[in-house]
């Protein structure tokens, strides 16, 4: 089967993959009246007079909007707004099927930072969360940051924190078959736009220690020309010993390689270079920084790719549907750092330590549990952090 | 039953009035890859290489927007946003129900006209429609004006122009009634907001000639003082003799009276002033200018109001369900000013001559024939105009 193809075929069929229904019943003029005006007058007083009544009277409790600029959109690059939204839908499908969230896709026609931000700011009410999706860095940063700061409902940008997360549980696991602790290894990590930037800085906040992040122009360190802001932040808390160098230099000698890159960035003599037994989570989509079994005749132990067709799928259908069912379970005002972590390890809970194998270190993505697991610490989280609301 | 009460209780119960579904099952990796990465580029890179594409892959071709900003909330007033949106589901609902329309409902937390302009353009790309409610004049005037004009998608105010429709169509069969045309006989309609200034250009533009608009000070002439912009233009193409004084005064020797204002501003006497077999449409909520039985008593010939429990109930869901339909099944850039005509001609046509009386002037709001017979008369006016995009 041609999946691009037919992919095409049934997105004519399906003609949109998401469908807003009814959840009541209006046959006559009582039920009219009860759903519609006059009836209607009573809730809306209720919210008037307090504002949080919003999450008891209208679907807010359970609505996640998936908005993009659609100006990264999945490999495919600066693709403009109506052209992210299949992937939009698609990702609200998923909140649905896998976490039973109702989410709700919208584009915004802006390149603009402060016409972004404003604009979801706005519309902001009518969500009980804002999952920002395929907008390009580093204005993604800033975007989401404001929101953060201005919004009081959970604002995540997936591309960012739903891989970060993903990716620690699946080192958590993957440490545990090196027989590792995540403050005694080296992590190299290529690719410092979105999702490398998160990553980098959640394990740095569970304990890592010796971390390089790389970009087209080698290792990043404090002062190297060309950084922006983000990239010099970052500088200031990874790569302590001011490493230089291209990544096949830096790469020598370390533990765990994460790519977030482009395909065949890394080869069989860069895994040799590595320390024994390295862990590779090669995530570029959809060819890797390395191809599995190539990582493996060269000596990698633990091998991780974003494919559905090798072992170790690192795939944020495992975070994002389960973050946000905890934070709406708990009208959480802000999904933190605490709650990110605690989504990781309910994700490497999963699989048990009988279980656990090199072939084996993150649950399936269609494991019913893994929703319902995450959603559930995520709350606890929350609710220690006193983000939630209820 | 206390309806107010019950359809708190409800509120409660039903957790919110509209839910987002899926379309697609994704039960397995092979589904996960057509409605997700990697088949979704495809549909993706369509649409980039032609925007029209995104009625065809997505769910675009269906879907309105419900905004408000919460302003002019029902009769309740400037209750805020989130306060509203029990009503912006509510009317989502009817969309579903009386024309299988996807509505989802927006709010927007702000009372600045350029900012709520600039928010509903950017966001315009994910729907095929756009349905402004309960937004307080005369912002909404320029906000629709300027919505109108600068997105390519229908913009309709249906507190402006779903009234109007409904009640063109009351009025063409009150007139049949009445055996008099429309460009013969004198109309006194109170209330300028935006649904006064509405229903009294839509009249004009099907051969009115003699209109007094009133608002609280009284009949609106040229000159006066304290108009704003709105009534002063209007003020040019109505009252042509210019005439001045109370509503009392003006209604006397009118044949038509229509109320958009309040309750029990017009009197027996005052009815029993007009010309021979007055009609009278009293649509103020809950509570309409004239009692229906007060208003036969005084020589009322034919009697409309807003509520369900009188006859000749001039209800906006017999207009706007269908109208969308209508655009949404030709893609119309616009609802102008023929597509409204149409709609209101349509709804009059659905009472046959044999059934036309004093107490039947309008088809039910639950006659199934409405949504499809409006939206079939907005397609071809679409056509006609050079609206419809297919």
């Amino acid at each position: 089967m041609d999946i691009q193809q037919e992919s095409l075929k049934l997105h004519r069929q399906w003609k949109g993959k998401i469908e807003v229904v009814s959840r009541v019943e209006v046959k006559d003029k009582t039920a009219l009246s009860l759903a519609y005006t006059p009836g209607v007058a009573e809730p809306c007083l209720a919210i008037k007079d307090d504002v949080n009544r919003s999450y008891d009277y209208t679907r807010r409790w359970n609505l996640v909007a998936v908005i993009t600029d659609g100006s990264a959109v999945l490999g495919l690059g600066d693709i403009g707004p109506e052209a992210g939204m299949p992937v939009m839908e698609g990702k609200c499908v998923l909140f649905k099927v896998f976490a039973d969230v109702d989410a709700f896709p919208i584009c915004i026609k802006s390149r603009d930072v402060d016409e972004i931000v404003n604009t979801i700011k706005l519309i902001s009410g009518s969500f009980g969360g804002i999952n920002l999706e395929d907008i390009s860095a580093p204005r993604c940063f800033e975007i989401e940051k404001r929101l953060k700061a201005e919004c009081d409902i959970p604002v995540f940008h997936d591309d960012q924190h739903g891989t970060a997360v993903v990716t620690l549980a699946a080192l958590i696991n993957a440490l545990k078959i090196t027989g590792r602790d995540i403050g005694d290894v080296s992590v190299v990590i290529n690719g410092s736009g979105a999702a490398g930037i998160a990553v980098t800085r959640l394990l740095l906040s569970v304990g890592l220690k010796d971390v390089v992040l790389c970009d087209r122009m080698g290792a990043i360190y404090s002062g190297r020309d060309g950084l922006n802001s983000e990239k010099a932040d970052i500088a200031t808390i990874t790569n302590p010993e001011r490493r230089k160098g291209s990544l096949k230099e830096v790469i020598a000698g370390a533990d765990v390689f994460i790519g977030l890159s482009g395909p065949g960035l890394v080869t069989g003599d860069m895994v040799r270079s590595m320390a024994r037994d390295p862990i590779i989570f090669a995530m570029a989509n959809p060819i890797p920084e390395i191809m599995p079994d190539e990582a493996r005749e060269a000596g990698a132990r633990v091998i991780g790719t974003g494919r559905s067709d090798f072992p170790n799928q690192i795939n944020n259908v495992l975070a994002f549907p389960g973050i946000f069912r905890g934070a709406l379970d708990v009208r959480a005002r802000d999904i933190n750092n605490e709650m990110k972590i605690a989504a990781a390890y309910a994700i490497a809970s999963l699989v048990s330590d009988d279980e656990l194998s090199e072939e084996y270190i993150l649950p399936a993505p269609f494991d019913t549990r893994v929703g319902k697991t995450v959603a559930a610490a995520v709350a606890e989280a929350a609710r220690k952090t006193g983000a939630a609301r209820i």
